[in-house]
């Protein structure tokens, strides 16, 4: 018992913070949408600009995706089939993976989340199936994602499970050369910054066949041809080594997640993946999030998305030219403000959003205690003058311009 | 290993059925919804009325419902707030879940889906945060829903996990003798029909303080004053004893899911819920839901949720008077047509769908190997026509009139 989680203790240690953050007016915000990120709280007005939205392209409001989402469900006159999708599917669910499948280059599924789609796709990969019937060692970075460490029980029953340090490439290859079948789960890019070291990844892919499994949902449309993510950028072409999670939700701009299972036209594969386990339910994204899915994955092959891309991307610099963090310059829209203490770090939100910017305040359990911060997600639909007057806010309330490691 | 699911071997037994059900073309059939629960299929235009749809009222095509999605997403401007409900999430978020905590006399909370529910649920309800930290024997049906039975290993890293035969209320009783604190897990209405035996449980509840956690997917809006379900309707008051989880996409005609933690305010365990685990990632209903589930919810305190439960019972009537089953006059909608030999089960639903019926061939994992049938959901908006016409040609197909045990 215990080997993975303890609720209760988590709980404990977790709830002095939330509470903190709750009496600060930082928790559960209930808002109505001005767009472009901007929000107005409906208990008073007050209006903000959301400094930790990963609509990282703006894509969450782009009116051609919003509408094609009101128009998705008119248009099949339904949220759904009301029936398993294996067995009846509406044609936009067929439409929506057709799209992703043909964006990417690959085999793609979708899920009601990215967590669903972390659910559907570890225990497969422990139980051998997507690797010659042998049961891999299941090895996780210890950074890994919320909803792919909470997966580590169940996948547990199929296979032996390690947990290394995070981007510990080192300490994966001799797992690699002492074990005939390792699957490795990590983020591509993580939620709280930084990215896996794709490259020294693949290396050990091709010395040992080692399977890697990503979650790449703060990747996908922010980086990359097309918006393929770091990971597929990083391969070129998806290879059956390799199976990619992601949330099509955030930097995608519509709902719910996907799965790449493999290179275009991995049959057996997807037949594998629908027939067993949480995709048989009754659970899908629904015909708004579908029209979503399927306008959204069209603006991604126009040049509208390489330009959104760069926007983000001079975005970033702007605010790394003010704001010196530890990830400063790597070319990723997440940025972590670290501050220290708990306390300190969300009345330095409160007094943000009073000044009217949101930032998300981060604390245990998503990085260690006494290590407490804001995460600021930049933006390609953030003006200059949005991200100048937040970077002088975060000077004027006293945040020290350089952060310890 | 191997101690809750053996994956590979489970798609071993699987997969030959599947293939024969996918030969027979009943699996993915992609179609155009033309609304009632008809349906067109997109690569001959054959037209067929589905006799398993799980929308036993018929408001998955609800104009009201289906419109409200629509204006659901226009209104917010977006399909979700792209920063985790926790933090900041849209009016209607909110209103969706005031709505359904007011209608049930619950605290409600939404999900992404009903399956979503049970990975927040029974974790949390195996820490002990909900029995005065006391980590409970959680105690499983052994046909509990497939997304109750996939979290034991989870559970099982919170508390010991037991399962026991189906409905077996002197083995419950024997283990709450035993046991400080003892949780039930099991469906309130069974997903292959019949229910779990309430009054008994409830007895023992009140006897040994015995939490319960059902899954009434198959039982809310169908059945019970303003649709509450079988749960609800015996209780007639939630206690602070009883959790129950359910779709919003099934008889609900909207989307996700819902969990019913307790009596109205009850605040803490809403916000140990919200803070730890999946209900902390970033996923919800996106607003096409949350308008459909609001509406849905409108609609469910009119006459019009009475008058729609009463049609459904006559059309179940109606069929009981012509189809004898094992299930027959047990007042639910779900009916299990035993065939036996797998094959045969498929050919006929074939044959049925060639007719304009589709009826989903049902075998090993969701029932025993050697006992495959047709899992037929009598609907509200049904007429009666479609269900004489279906009764006669599942006798004129060769059905046995009665069934087996």
């Amino acid at each position: 018992m215990h080997t993975y989680m303890n609720i209760a203790k988590s709980a404990r240690i977790s709830d002095d913070f939330w509470n903190v953050t709750d009496q600060a007016g930082m928790f559960d915000l209930v808002v109505a949408g001005l767009g472009d990120g901007r929000h107005r709280r409906l208990s008073d007005g007050h209006e903000f600009v959301n400094m930790s939205s990963y609509s990282y392209l703006g894509l969450d409001t782009h009116p051609q995706i919003v509408q094609a989402a009101a128009d998705g469900v008119l248009a099949e006159g339904s949220l759904n089939t009301s029936t398993s999708r294996m067995r009846i599917r509406f044609g936009s669910l067929r439409a929506a993976e057709d799209e992703l499948s043909d964006l990417f280059g690959v085999t793609a599924v979708t899920t009601a989340s990215c967590a669903v789609a972390s659910w559907v796709t570890l225990p497969l990969i422990a139980s051998g199936l997507f690797t010659e019937n042998i049961a891999p060692l299941m090895v996780f970075d210890k950074n890994a994602h919320f909803c792919l460490n909470a997966m580590k029980a169940s996948v547990a029953d199929e296979a032996e499970v390690v947990t290394i340090a995070h981007n510990d490439v080192e300490a994966l290859e001799e797992l690699c050369r002492t074990h005939p079948r390792v699957a490795y789960v990590a983020d591509g890019v993580y939620s709280t910054g930084g990215r896996a070291p794709i490259p020294e990844l693949l290396r050990l892919q091709e010395r040992y066949g080692l399977f890697l499994v990503f979650d790449e949902a703060h990747s996908i449309s922010t980086l990359g041809t097309n918006g393929r993510g770091a990971v597929l950028e990083e391969l070129g072409q998806i290879n059956d080594r390799t199976v990619v999670i992601t949330s099509l939700n955030k930097g995608f701009g519509a709902s719910g997640g996907a799965i790449f299972l493999g290179p275009t036209g991995s049959q057996a594969r997807y037949d594998t993946a629908i027939r067993n386990g949480p995709l048989m339910w009754s659970q899908r994204i629904n015909t708004a999030g579908l029209g979503a899915v399927i306008a959204s994955a069209q603006l991604h092959r126009t040049d509208e998305l390489a330009q959104l891309q760069r926007r983000l991307q001079a975005n970033v610099d702007l605010f790394d030219s003010m704001v010196q963090t530890d990830l400063s310059g790597d070319g990723l829209p997440i940025r972590f403000v670290q501050v220290g203490s708990e306390t300190a770090t969300v009345n330095l939100a409160a007094a943000l959003l009073d000044r009217g910017y949101y930032a998300s305040p981060i604390f245990f359990p998503i990085i260690g205690r006494g290590r407490a911060g804001l995460r600021l997600m930049l933006r390609a639909n953030m003006s200059a003058a949005q991200i100048e007057e937040f970077a002088n806010l975060l000077k004027e309330l006293n945040v020290p311009a350089e952060q310890p490691a």
